[in-house]
Formats: C-alpha cells, structure tokens, sequence
C-alpha cells in the first residue's frame, strides 16, 4: 500500500497508509493550511481562526475588514492554491516563543487567541508554509504535490468559537481527496444531498414553510404538503385501529404538577416551554410528550389483568424547546404531532406485546419501502446494575423477553449493555436517511418508573392490585420527522398512494377537449384519485413538463383519438413514452398502484 | 281569558291573564314566598338570601349554620308549601321603616342586606306571608290557592351575589304552574334534558371526560368518542376538499406581534392565554383563532386574480381562555379544534362564494340531519354607517351580495340592522339544540378588515395590487360543540355511520359458535366497518342487553342455525324483534345505512 509522510504537532514525521482516514485528514488540514496562506496573500490584513478537518470535509474562519470573502472569490482561491501545492513546496516544523509567535500575527487577534491557547512552557509549535506560520494543532502532510484534488464548496457565517456572544467570522468550507475519482463521487453525493435536501424540494413543491418571524421552529404545512400528511395520519391510524390499538385525543395542556409527578420538570425542565399561569392555582404546560396524557386515560377507569394489554395511541401534538440555532425545516422543530403509543401490559405479557409492536412496525415500514434498517437492544449494565429502577427480577425477566422475541422472530440485532435508559430497556430500530446518515426511526421502550410514579394499578386474577409495565412505542415517529425523511427518500417523487395531486389532465385543445378532460377528472375524483385538469392558457409541452417538475406519479394527455374512443394517454412520471389505453383501464392501474403502496417513482 | 290577582312591589293589585308570562312569573314568586315562609318554620334560624323566578323556573338562596339543606328534605318542604297553599292564604303587602325591618331580622345579614338594597327615603316595602316578611322584589300572585302545581327540583351551592369572594349559600330551584299537565310535561322535559345532557352520556357510554385536577376545560376523548371525532373529521375534511378547499395544518403558537398586528391582542386580550416568553425576545402565543394563520398561507405566495378564490381550511386547534365557572363538558372548553376556513375573493366575487359557502353548510347539515335552522342576515347600521369599517360602496356592494344569494337560493331569513360585526356583514345560521335552546352552528363572516391590518393584495388583470375580502366560515363549528349537540340530538344512540362500534356480534355458545362469530367480524372489519364479538363469560341475554344499553345500531346473534346457514339473526337497536339473513344481505344492508347517512335510531 502507498505510504505518505505526516507532520504531527509534535514535529515529528511517520509514514501511514495513504488510504487510512487519518491520511485523509492530514491532507485536508494541508489544504486548509494552503487555503489559509492562500487568504493571507490575496487579502492583506485578514484575520484567521480555526483550520479544522475530518474525514468528511475541511473549513477555515476568517475575518475581514470590510466585506467578508464571497462565494465568488472561491474559484481565484482555488487557484492561488493550486500555486502553493507544487512539488516544491514543504511544510516545515517550527517552534518559538509565544511572544515571537505573537509579534507576529499582532494586528490577528484570533491567531493570537490561538496561539495561546496552544502554548506550552512559554513555547508554541507552528507549521509554517510559505508567508504563513500557524499552530500545529493535528498532524499535516509534509508534502504539497499531494493537493491536487480538493474544491472549495462553500461560504457561511460561523461564531467564533461557536459562541453566540462572539464575533461572526466567514467560514470557508472545502474539501480534498488523493484521487480524482473519490473526489468526483464525493461532489456527487454532495449534489445528491442537495438535491434530496427536503428544505430544498418542500421550497419546490409548496409543501410547507416555516417563518421565523412568526415562529422558530413552527411549520406550515402547505396544502400539498398537508395532503401527504393527511393520507400518512389516515394510513397510521388505520393500521394501528386495525392492530387493536385504542385512538384517543388528549389535550396539549397538563397541569404542571402532572411533569412534577413524572420527572420531566426535574430532569427534563430545559427542553419544556415556560408553563403558563392561569391564575386560580392553576399552571398549565404544553406538554413535551403524551405519556402522562395515556396515563390519565388509563386512570380513568379501574382496570382489571382482562383490559391488558391496553393500547392507547394518538397522534399526539407536542412540544419541546430546541435552541433556534438547533432548527431545521421539518427535521428539527419545536411544535411536533408524534405517532406515539402506550401499551399497558402485565410483566408476563411484555414478550407477546413487544413482538407484536415489531411486527406492526415491519408491516408499516414494508409499505412505505423502508428496507434498510438495523436493530439495536439496549440492557442495564450488569456490573452497575443499582443505577437503574426496579428489580434485578424485572429486568432480567423483561429483558429476556425482549431476546426472546427477537430470537423467535429470526431477526438480527445487536445487544448494547449498559445503553437502557434508567427506567427500562428498549429496542431501537436505526434506518439510514437519503444521505446516509444513521437516524432512529421507532424504539419499543418498557417503562417501569412511570407506573409506579403515577401509582397504576390493575386488579389481577387473585383479586389484588398490582403494577403494570408500560411500553412506550413510535412506529413512524413525529409527522415533522417522518416527512422530512421520505421527502428525501423519495427526492420528491411520493409515490401514487402519497402523491399530493396523483394524476394531471391535459387537453390538447381546452375548446376541444376541456371538457372531456373534466369528466376523466370526475369519474377518478368519485373514486377518490386525487386528480386535476391543467385549464391554463399554456402551451402542451410546457404543461407536461411542469407536471413532470412537480412529480406528478401520472400524467394524462386528451386530444381527439381519446376523446372519439373514451381513452387516456398516459405518461408516468420519468418516463419518455406515452401510452394510450381505455379510461377502465387507466383506473384499474391506478388503483392497483394505489392499494399496492407501489413505489414506483 | 281567566283573570288573576297579582300584587306588585309598590303593593297595587291588578288582574291579569292567567295565561300571561307575567303570570307564571307571579305564580312562582308566590311558590318562592311560600319555600322561604316554610324554610323559615322548618329550620328556625336560618338565613334567607335572594328568591328569584323567571318563566323557567324560581329559586331560592338559604345558609344554615350546621349542614346545608339537602335534596332529601325537598320532600317535606313541598308538604310545608303545601300547608301554606290554603284557600285563606294571603299575601299581605306592609310598608315600614328600614330600622324596624332590619330589626326583625337582626340575625340575618342576607335578609339585612336585600333591605337595605331595596329601601327607598328609609322605607322599605314587604310582602308578609304567614310568619315571614320579605323585601317586596318582584310581582308576586296574592292568594295562595293558586299554588297547587309544583316541585322543588334541585339543590346547589350559589355564591351570595354571583360573587365567588361571597359565602357560599344553598340554592333550591323549583318550579310551578297554573294547570297540573303543565307541570308534568315541564317535569317530563326536564327528564328528557337530563337523559339527553351530553355529560351525563358522555359517562354512560364513556365517550369523554374533563378533570379540572389535569386541566380545567381541557377534554379526554375516549376512544368511542374518539372515533365518532375521526368519523366527522374524515367527513368533513372530505367534503371540503370536494368543493375546492385546501388543508393546511398551521402551528397553535404564533409570535404574539401577529395577534397585536390583528388587533385581538387589543380587544380580545382577556379570552386569550397568557403569553410565553421564549428567550431572545420572542414571545409566543396559544392561538385563540386561525385567521391570522391562513394569513400566513396567503402570505406566503404573492397571489394573482387567477388564484382567487382562495379557500384555505384546517382542523385547526385553538385555545381560549374561559372562567372555570362557566366551562361544562363539551360544551365549553379551553381548548377546541374548529372546523374552520377562509376565503380570500374580490370583490366581485362574494356572491357566488357565499352561495357556494351556504351550499356545502346546507348539504353538510343534511347528512347529520339537521333541518331545523333559522337564517340571520346582519347588516350595519345605515344610521351610524360611521361606525363600521371601510367605504360605504364596500358594505352595499357586500349587504346586496348576501341578500341576492339568499333570494336566489329561495332561502327565507329575517335581516337584522345593526347586528353586523365593525369589520361586515354577515350569516347566522341558528339551529335548536335537543333541549330546545337556540345556537349558531354556522357563521359566514365577511371581513374588510384583517386583509388591510395585514396588508393583504393580489395582483389583478391590470397588473395593479387589489385588496381581497376574507370570508371567516365555519360549518359544524368545534369538534368540542358539534360533538355535545349531536350527542344530547340524538341521545347517544349515534347513526350507524358514526356509531363507535357498529355491529356487535354475541355467539350463542362461546365454544360451538364464536369461531364463526370472530369470522363475520372479520369479514366485516375487511370492509371498514366497526364490529366487535362480546366473547366475554356472561349469558346471552345480559350481552343483548348491554348491547342495547351502549346504544349499538346492529346487535347479531350467531348460533346453531346461523352457523349452518353462514347466515346472522340481526337486531336493530331499539327494536324487539330480529330478524335472520344471511351475511351477504346484512352487509348491503348496513353498507347502504353507512353510505346515506341514514339515522335509523
């Protein structure tokens, strides 16, 4: 395998594994060192902070006196630093006083932060390339000839130090490969990313807005957008009626005393929203999760071992507090509506009940097409086994249970001591989002505190009271999250069954053939297909093509062979051809493809 | 007509009508005389408060110092009234010093209190009535054989004065009549109202609960009421998106300057929550409408002339703040979801969207069988046409677009000056509820003023920016009032569309039959409809009688016959007989029952 030479801060040089991570990341902090001496050079006077790298991506902050560097100076950068990387060029070692290091860069108040930061017994290490000199903070290729396939991606405003409070410097990103073809697929993938993004496509397809200025972190879901919603909640609740859950509505309000009985005002208080005084007595809180909703559901009534399992499910609106810096399109919010359940069970039942969650979330992901996803059981960790709540017997019977489910359902997952909460252990089940980011789509979680908390009791076969075991469940998460997902997943293109409007009508001629492309619009509406005519004065292939812009699943094109013969041109989206069949037959199709779930888009 | 005498306060005796309001209303302040003389005799020492009586009912306000009087004693003071009821009694009317009236109750501070309230130049007059003097209030009936048919109904705590910083005094509330079939059928619809009275139902068939410990006005939906909720909210959503609305889901918090911008945080501030301070200067909101929210949708694109009409709908959760003391059930709650949208139309456009609107309100009433309503067009007043806002074109244009769709939809309504809200003209529709009482279920609002407030415009055919009117509408209102109205319309025994469970489904035999009863819930679960078989230990007859109990419009029984047959022995609720037929007929039967709407119970 090629070796390379690296610098470590330390001044000392080893030969590594060009193809090992740590090379990578040598390479790029050489090209964030290029980039830096780059700026030094093009823009006299500016300052410089951070140069960091890791094995996705390199930036370097700046600061300058007028105008901060723009995206379209990226291009002239990159070719000041094709001038540094030549076979000539070398970083060297360098170690000096902190007060010569500091003469230096005076007029740089973040380099010399840096340099402080950094020093040691009155002495701090540098590289130094060409007219720069900068702290030797993580290990650097030696030589320049390597940087030959790297790209300045983009600018954005970065705190300095990442403290609000701070300066805001400019932040110049980039990255930078050994070979040419890594560097080609990673740009590529960045494309993807940007294609996929769903802040980016729900822009495209008016699916939904958030303002800050009338909310941080408060979607607007669009009338598209809400359609998609509409068709998700109606399937999830559906399935889950059908799977002998009980749906309730509660309220998005509790007394606080309710999260002071549970814990969360103890422990979770910084992600809840201010409570409200209602004068009376009475503080209210937008709740943070619905647990204590369902439990006062179950409370309601005197349960007896014949109710349980009790399955109480919702899509329950919630909300948390996240710093506004923290938010993100649908993804990161404050306001949310989760797919939440709560199953009340005796301890024997815990194994039946948890598999037959399991199942119920296979089932729904089957439909959706999620295929890729990996299960994780998390344990108490055996050797502390004093840290977590309840009984030694109640874990080990639970998370037996738990083992054994999975072991009878033939399932691979991998076991995590030491990783349940402290209230009980759980399944998590990790899917991978578009841009292959690991994310946890549901978790089963049995509960034992919160029964207890809440003092809940069933009446047994023996006549007594006894605690039962609660399981909290999500199958497709928060409406917000899950969206943002399949947005991704699906890169805009729902399939049919989701699809916001399914089929676009298109007469060849309005005067000629308006009217029949109405009637084709009818007999699908009746038939609740979500299907419109495009009536506007505008040209057939611009029509088409926006249909094809908005990943319309089905496109329908109606001149005078359809007419005369009470037919359809079909054109499904990305595809070229067109094909014509019997308005029976389209809505055949159509039909199959929704029921199917199919996926075709 | 039959003549009576009735003594008035200042003590002149005139005849009137029997048949006279005035009347009843003399009869049942005699009848609250008589309670007092007879508390009086009955319970040496008590204090007397407030005697009151309208054309429902009288009532009358005590204190005692031990235990307050106690619905088990109503009884034996309806035997004391009636000792006082004789042919002989009198009323006898005595004008007297306040210092010798107050004298005579010197004990009393209630009965000091409402002389000295009622003194006029240190005078004060009295009606004496067997051993009791009381402050001269109300027209009262002078001789006491008239009060003959009466009933003490109730006991409750009412705070002296309505003020709740006042003790809290008994109040006994009673009624009377003139003629004994008055009384009976006022008893009897008063048994109704309690059958009907949505809390009460609520209970019985575990539709909802409110715990003011949790959350004063804040309702559980059971999952029986949750599912009728599903029901109507599917239904609804469906229609509307059948007459061209677009769902939205907005968020229920919004930055308070919306409110402010909107004007509610002016006028509306003591209806609404208290608002949250988030940090960094935002302040939050609990919506208490959705206008300013589908402001927002509009907002978000700029609008062109081809765009309007545009309705925007939502489900849309709010939250408003309402006095403990006047929340009740469902009826009045804290937080409600409306069925709410808005229609943003030129000018020109209003007509044909008000009809458009009345259309789907009428159609919509129609499926829930709702035919009893009354028409309210309110207009300005054209003698204080500076009173309102916007030109005077603007409301005439408005006023003659509602009037001429009312007239061409044959519609007949009453019109009312004056009536119209500052910002335009608008249509109640008033409907009765079960027990009688007057309610607006739908209202079509005009609004000139949120589209200036929020600077809201379209782009027209002259390419120049217009102003749209708003059209507030609602359809069956909150989920909260719609659900307490229909419940108490049709008394809990819901149509089969809407009933919770639909079919129940009782094996003769548990182990010869309830296989086959498991396999025709199955079947019919295939086709959406809600069926359950009540496999529990208990006889057939107990099952069929609960059955009838939870009101479930189909109960089937399946045993030897049945079974042989792949047939049912259907009962209707509410009917004795039962009739067999075999699956296939039951299920067209109950498809068809489902599919119109129809209100068989």
């Amino acid at each position: 395998m090629p070796q390379v030479a690296v610098m470590s801060p330390d001044g000392s040089v080893n030969k590594i594994d060009r193809d090992s991570n740590e090379a990578l990341a040598a390479l790029r902090q050489l090209t964030a060192l290029m980039l830096k001496a780059a700026l030094h050079d093009q823009f006299p006077g500016i300052r410089l902070g951070d140069a960091v790298a890791d094995d996705s991506q390199f930036f370097v902050d700046s600061d300058k006196d007028d105008q901060q560097v723009s995206a379209d100076e990226l291009e002239a950068l990159e070719v000041a630093i094709k001038g540094l990387a030549k076979n000539d060029t070398k970083v060297d070692f360098v170690k000096m006083s902190v007060e010569d290091a500091v003469k230096e860069v005076a007029a740089d108040p973040f380099s010399k932060e840096l340099i402080e930061e950094h020093a040691e017994d009155g002495q701090v290490a540098m590289y130094q390339l060409g007219n720069i000199k900068a702290v030797a903070v993580a290990p650097v290729m030696v030589y320049g000839n390597v940087v030959k396939n790297y790209r300045l991606l983009s600018v954005a405003g970065a705190y300095w130090k990442g403290m609000s409070s701070n300066p805001m410097l400019q932040r110049i990103y980039g990255t930078s490969f050994f070979k040419k073809e890594d560097l080609e697929a990673d740009l590529q993938a960045r494309q993807e990313a940007k294609e996929r993004d769903h802040r980016v496509i729900g822009n495209q397809l008016d699916l939904f807005f958030v303002d800050p200025k009338v909310g941080a972190g408060l979607p607007y879901w669009l009338p598209k957008g809400a359609t998609i919603r509409r068709v998700i909640e109606r399937y999830i609740i559906d399935k889950e009626v059908g799977d002998d859950y009980e749906h309730v509505y509660t309220p998005v309000l509790m007394n606080l005393d309710a999260y002071k009985t549970s814990g969360h005002w103890d422990h979770y208080r910084e992600d809840m929203f201010p409570p409200m005084d209602m004068g009376d007595g009475e503080m209210l809180e937008l709740r943070p999760m619905n647990c204590p909703s369902h439990i006062q559901v179950f409370k309601h009534h005197i349960r007896s071992y014949r109710d349980l399992p009790l399955r109480i499910a919702e899509l329950g609106m919630m909300h948390r507090y996240e710093k506004s810096g923290a938010l993100s399109g649908l993804q990161r919010v404050r306001e949310m509506t989760l797919n939440d359940g709560h199953t009340f069970v005796t301890l024997d039942q815990i194994q039946a009940e948890f598999s037959k969650i399991l199942k119920l979330i296979m089932d729904v992901y089957k439909d959706f097409n999620i295929n890729d996803y990996t299960f994780r059981l998390s344990y108490r960790d055996p050797k502390n086994t004093e840290k977590y709540f309840a009984n030694d017997e109640m874990w080990e019977q639970a998370q037996r249970m738990l083992k054994g489910a999975m072991d009878d359902l033939g399932l691979d997952y991998y076991e995590a001591e030491g990783e349940a909460a402290f209230y009980g252990p759980k399944l998590d089940i990790q899917t991978k989002t578009a841009l292959g980011n690991e994310e946890t789509m549901s978790t089963i979680q049995l509960d034992f505190m919160l029964p207890e908390k809440f003092d809940l009791h069933y009446i047994g076969e023996d006549g007594q009271q006894h605690r039962p075991v609660m399981i909290h469940r999500g199958v497709v998460g928060t409406m917000e999250r899950f969206m943002a997902y399949l947005t991704e997943i699906y890169k805009g293109a729902f399939p049919t069954w989701l699809a916001p409007q399914q089929v676009n009508i298109i007469p060849v001629s309005e005067d000629k053939h308006g009217e029949y492309a109405d009637a084709v619009a009818k007999a699908l509406k009746h038939l609740n297909i979500r299907a419109k005519v495009d009536h506007r004065n505008e040209k057939m292939g611009y029509k088409i093509r926006e249909s094809q812009t908005q990943k319309t699943p089905y496109t329908l094109v109606v001149g005078d062979d359809e007419l005369a013969n009470q037919a359809v041109s079909v054109r499904k989206y990305g595809e070229k051809e067109q094909t014509s069949m019997s308005q029976a037959d389209f809505t055949a199709m159509i039909q199959a493809d929704i029921a199917t779930y199919s996926r075709e888009n």
